[in-house]
């Protein structure tokens, strides 16, 4: 028999109804069946998919109706929550413990009473004051009336173009439309995607020097790369300094740099900022991230007042420190604590670790845990990091490509720190398996024996996961010291490659001696000097490393080999 | 500095030169560049991708030369290793610590000393002393050359057909070739596909229940539904009792039913059975399961000799059991850990979970630990079973396909047990965050937090793996008391679907009250017996679990709902 609640009239209002506010709605309705649950949303839609927005305005999701996840119905029939759309949050008293609502379709206004309050804002889009921002074909993405607003704006453009053509009989080639997308992460990407998709010539310009935040400069570095080979058009470095609209109605991007670029619509995707208002009004704490800050159980500075989802602020917990990570992973699992813990559970909320993952084009970008970028900011030495570049899948069974990784453990004790993984196929599998062993804190002697699946389309004996494994113990065991390319500089370059790859690109001032000479060649090596070993990806550089060591040399595989130097080394 | 090795002049015979026996070579190499190393092989090929052979029958992989993964020339020009091909092992002693080589071309016969013996000979297919098992057209799948006879005998029936009728001038079409494979396990199932793929008409023969014993025989149906619906014959329960040869040349395989099946080529899959003449010579231990008996270190009941591979007995790091687990992956682990330990190095292996998978024409079959079926064998009782059937990745994305998963875990503290997962699309990167959490022994409750790579295309925000956790930790808090098709003879069924759903399949005898209604016709369900819910999958069940016992109710959700009962039920 269960037993009955405590809190037979609790009456809990729950203040946005997407992602981690409906969850948390959903999950306390379980809870307890006597509570009464208010949910209020400002927009039209409750549960609606945001993640899904990019590949609506793409075509891949063609019904706007798809993005509709859960509709108020649903809430209402099946869990008896009061929803209320269009509703917008004008008041809260903490002291009264009360909400003041204003219904924007009726102007009508209300006050209600709570005994718990939980706050899931979500984040909005930053939106510079800059020149011309609030020119008509300027957008950004965030709800379903975004998607709609941009698709209407494209389509009537097609529509325009049509007419002017239609009547010569001939089916005719539209001209490439022009989409400027500004800012480089998640949604910028996935936007570029769905407009190149589309059918449009897109430039993306971000102000930092790579896309994706998540990686490490030289992994986003393969990113840029697979973009601008795909068409699009990438300008780094370069800030946005305001729009201006041409006599034919087109717009133009200013950039800081000077440079104008002409564009048919603009995308702003320059990142989100947590929604404090709401927190404000409630005088409740904000953390040095600028997020809501909330315990372990969600709480905020107020016990009775909750918050959740892209408003707060969460621990990284491979870093220990304040972060924001506006995902919905996160945003989901923190709707149900909060639901948990107002149902009277010890449900907590253990941190995030930033695991995501990214479409663009045929290409997948993931990672999880720390970067190297992040670590150093934070005055972290104790690393080292790796780059492999193994097959998907066994190389002699079809469609094998091969990843990019670069894993980041701790020197002391081999603690998995971070992995990026890159690639057209496999992705999934391994940053699942990379965040798993995050999560549960293991060593880079842990992947060495992680059994995963195995079979010719899927993997190889030795998973990219051991390898990876392997790879970090031999350097930690001592087998094989490591250098990296920016501290090759006056070295003695040994370049272990046979000569028709060294006929390809070679490293200016290398010895080369392949491989499977090197054994009866080391005569010409030098004892007095340490030697950097090169090949390839670094395979074969162990094991030249593993003779000249064995022969008392002194040398270090140089990580990553030149698969590595063409993202570290400008030519 | 290196240290250099105690071992130098340490002599090693490895013998078998694929998987674990070339990964011992080659690491042991890596360890000591002193150590004389000999590697024998009585086939014609080292290193070379057994797991590639059904595909290379298939034409999926073309070139016999793909599955040559290093060659004789690599080991010995990389890896300073002596390798001997062709050359078998035709007696050991221990006490001499020799072993006597017999070159099979030249018929030569030498002695060689060693120091430390490696053994990794594998595990042959099964071939019953059955009437006419050595008739021409029956084969197994173990070698290069028996893949390659495999080929040649296809093709040269092509060939003679085609010729028959070229002289009319028609492109003619071939009449469908029948092939019968007998064993329906990993080998089985991947020669139905790719026979299936070249345009034969396959029958497969199992005398066991179920096709792919890794599996519970619910999960199975599942695959041999898949199958018959891609058109393949399926013969549970029935055993091979001989072949025939008919008058035109091809076979008639005849069962143990008294069926006989004609066939134009027979596939041997029974199994294998670990290679253990070698260990009998040398006078070492074999296990209970009829492998080579190691510790943790690959070492044997002869300290001097190690053994590895598809051979040996390993622990099941799930139960605790002997077992014999010969997959690839487990092989090359085993062959590095001898490897350490004959260069001096502490390494150990930690047993296999049995993680695996395979593809069956768009599907796949994954599973890692323990199976229902086994811990029922082992007398343990102490585990909870669910069944999920999730989306692959988000719903309103396309190509998201419905996964299957069956999850083991213990009552008692939320151990995650064992975990099948099938699907046509995401299944690897749940089986891999399975298998990573089987590995470190993470429970049930863990599983909700877990960090996954969440985007559209690729997965949920509650990710299945998430979803899995978060249905388990419902029955284990009592949050959702669970029943089994099994068990709902005599109990209340209440059929929470709605009634669209309910005209397609329907369940004799159960009430129906949609989940939007429950809550006002409460007064229709009876408050003196338990209620067994059921909807599609589980889920809304589970809701109207929840309400029910908050209104003093005593009610179950029947695990899996309408999904599962297609496969536990009868019909």
């Amino acid at each position: 028999m269960e037993t009955k609640s405590k809190n037979r009239n609790l009456k809990v209002i729950i203040v946005g109804g997407v992602a981690g506010g409906a969850s948390c709605a959903a999950r306390l309705r379980r809870l307890d069946e006597k509570a009464e649950i208010l949910m209020v949303e400002r927009g039209p839609y409750v549960s609606y998919a945001n993640c899904g927005l990019p590949y609506h305005v793409g075509g891949t999701i063609e019904k706007e109706s798809s993005l509709l996840v859960a509709t108020e119905q649903t809430f209402r029939e099946q869990f008896a929550i009061d929803v209320r759309t269009r509703c917008e949050v004008v008041g809260i008293s903490a002291a009264k413990k009360t909400v003041d609502l204003n219904y924007l379709v009726t102007g009508e206004a209300t006050t209600e009473k709570y005994d718990k309050l939980v706050l899931s804002p979500g984040a909005a889009p930053i939106r510079p004051p800059l020149p011309g921002i609030d020119l008509p074909g300027i957008f950004s993405v965030r709800t379903v009336p975004d998607a709609r607003n941009i698709r209407e704006w494209l389509d009537r453009d097609t529509e325009d173009r049509s007419g002017m053509h239609s009547y010569t009989g001939f089916q005719t080639v539209m001209p490439a439309k022009r989409a400027v997308v500004i800012g480089g992460g998640f949604i910028g990407l996935e936007m570029v995607e769905n407009l190149t998709h589309r059918g449009l010539e897109v430039t993306l310009i971000e102000k930092l020097n790579q896309v994706m935040p998540p990686l490490d400069p030289e992994m986003a570095l393969l990113v840029e790369r697979y973009m601008v080979k795909h068409g699009v058009h990438l300008e780094l470095n370069d800030g946005v300094a305001g729009f201006e609209q041409s006599a034919d109605g087109s717009l133009e991007v200013l950039t800081s740099s000077g440079k104008r670029h002409p564009a048919d619509i603009v995308i702003l995707a320059i990142g989100v900022r947590p929604e404090t208002a709401l927190a404000q009004m409630a005088g409740i704490e904000i953390g040095q991230r600028g997020g809501i800050r909330v315990d372990e159980q969600m709480r905020t500075s107020d016990p009775d007042i909750f918050a959740v989802g892209d408003a707060v602020e969460v621990k990284d917990f491979v870093t220990g420190q304040w972060t924001l990570i506006p995902l919905a992973g996160p945003a989901n699992r923190q709707g149900r604590i909060a639901a948990d813990v107002i149902a009277g559970r010890d449900s907590r909320f253990r941190g995030t670790q930033g695991t995501s993952i990214c479409q663009i084009f045929e290409g997948v970008i993931a990672s999880t845990g720390a970067s190297e970028k992040l670590l150093t900011q934070l005055g972290d030495t104790g690393f080292e990091k790796i780059y492999l570049y193994p097959n998907s899948h066994a190389g002699y069974y079809p469609g094998a490509k091969y990843l990019a990784m670069k894993i980041i453990f701790r020197k002391s004790d081999g603690r998995l720190l971070g992995a990026q993984v890159l690639g057209e196929d496999g992705v999934p599998s391994r940053i699942n398996a990379f965040a798993m062993a995050i999560q549960m804190g293991l060593t880079i002697y842990e992947l060495e024996e992680s059994e995963l699946a195995y079979a010719p389309p899927f993997g190889s004996a030795k998973d990219p996961v051991n390898f990876a494994g392997m790879v970090a113990a031999d350097i930690l065991h001592g087998d094989m010291p490591l250098s990296h390319w920016n501290a090759v500089d006056g070295g003695f370059l040994l370049d272990v490659r046979n000569p028709q790859e060294l006929a390809v690109e070679s490293v200016p001032g290398a010895v080369n001696i392949p491989l499977p000479q090197l054994r009866t060649r080391l005569g010409e090596l030098p004892r007095d000097r340490e030697i950097l070993v090169i090949c390839r990806s670094g395979q074969r550089a162990y094991y030249a490393t593993r003779i000249l060591l064995q022969n008392g040399f002194k040398a270090r595989t140089v990580a990553g080999g030149m698969l590595s130097r063409s993202m570290l080394v400008s030519s």
